[in-house]
């Protein structure tokens, strides 16, 4: 999907297939030599790495200025602190902003539920709704009653990665629900055996809700656009410094 | 007062006074010979700075083994993202937990709502508490309705700026209350013509609230030790490595 979207807008994308028994020296040189070159503008890892390299370190050796998933805890720092810019913002939460604006939804004075406190999605979009005015909460794993919470929300961002948590009566009526969730449930009557679902229960929550992503079709495209914003946006940099 | 703290448990503290119009190369020159020095481990770049001069700048340039105010995003960054340990954590939001902690309060599973949003104060106890299970509610300058949020809350941490902004009929029965403010109001009874009063209207909220920090002697001696601590884990991490 990335490969597609790249080649569509005339991003050249270049894969690096590594053997799994690869040493992590090796792979560190490997980020290293795509650091060096001036022709490379984002530096994506695939995630999950094998067992035997940590993540952490690899993670941290891509150059901040390829960092195009946002991902470095410099940048996630940046984009935590008042008065600071990241270089990158990540991908998924980007889009979800995005989704936001483009909709037309305001954010400044709103209350704002994130479910959900990953590094790639809950925890950085807490941070951007909250840089952009909104009085943000964030319920997860550990929340006893989150649906007491979800219904205050004027605007929703599910990402918990819990098929069809959010029910039609979590939702407070004309909120704008964004649901980040991608999760496969069994379905017999598809030929594959399962379907992609969100976190948000769409049948119901279409009934209450003033704006509700779709998925899939919501946020996956958006993200993807946003890495190729980032990408651009990095190769831009590159060019004027 | 850090001096005197410093004094009494045998750290060596050391002013470098320097002059108002010195420029931001000379002070650049400075932080990087203590960053230099053996002899120190921990660096206060005392705020705020002269206009001439760069804060950003300046601060970013600690290096990050002696940022013992933990404010360097990549110590945010690491502070707000699961999986990751900052080398300092903050102060103030530093003492908050430990008061909450050595005040056996329970913070997994609560709802805390946090009145700031201050790179100091706010942002960093936010993801400390949420690092710690709660459930987690920012509200600020641009939050219509403060009052409802925090009186849900089981912790209020009030860091606000705010002279006895929160009232007693804001406050949950029984609810821990952190008041961070330090706020100077008139007062003709006293010499000096002014008190010192926190964000929390301490006569109402005291004969509501389970536990309450008195300003001044609360937070702002806790603070101090935090620093101190912070301090010696930094002396002690270099002796290990």
């Amino acid at each position: 999907m990335k490969r597609k979207a790249c080649a569509e807008v005339g991003i050249r994308s270049v894969d690096v297939d590594l053997p799994e028994d690869i040493s992590e020296l090796a792979l560190v040189a490997e980020v290293h030599r795509l650091n060096a070159d001036p022709a490379v503008h984002g530096i994506l890892v695939q995630l999950p790495l094998p067992k035997h390299i940590n993540e952490e370190k690899i993670l941290s050796e891509i150059s901040i200025e390829k960092d195009v998933d946002g991902f470095h805890p410099l940048n996630i720092g940046k984009l935590a602190m008042k008065g600071r810019e990241p270089l990158f913002v990540p991908c998924t939460p980007k889009g979800c902003m995005e989704l936001l604006s483009r909709s037309g939804v305001t954010v400044k004075g709103k209350r704002a539920v994130v479910v959900g406190r990953s590094n790639i999605v809950g925890l950085p979009v807490s941070l951007l709704l909250l840089k952009a005015d909104a009085t943000v909460s964030i319920v997860h794993s550990r929340t006893p009653d989150p649906e007491s919470i979800v219904r205050e929300a004027d605007i929703v961002i599910a990402a918990a990665g819990q098929a069809m948590m959010i029910k039609g009566d979590w939702i407070k009526p004309g909120a704008a629900v964004i649901d980040v969730g991608t999760n496969s449930v069994d379905d017999p009557t598809r030929k594959s055996g399962y379907r992609l679902v969100g976190d948000v229960d769409f049948a119901e929550v279409s009934k209450i809700a003033g704006y509700l992503t779709p998925v899939p079709g919501g946020v996956g495209p958006m993200t993807v656009a946003m890495l190729l914003k980032n990408t651009v946006d990095g190769a831009k940099r590159g060019i004027v410094e």
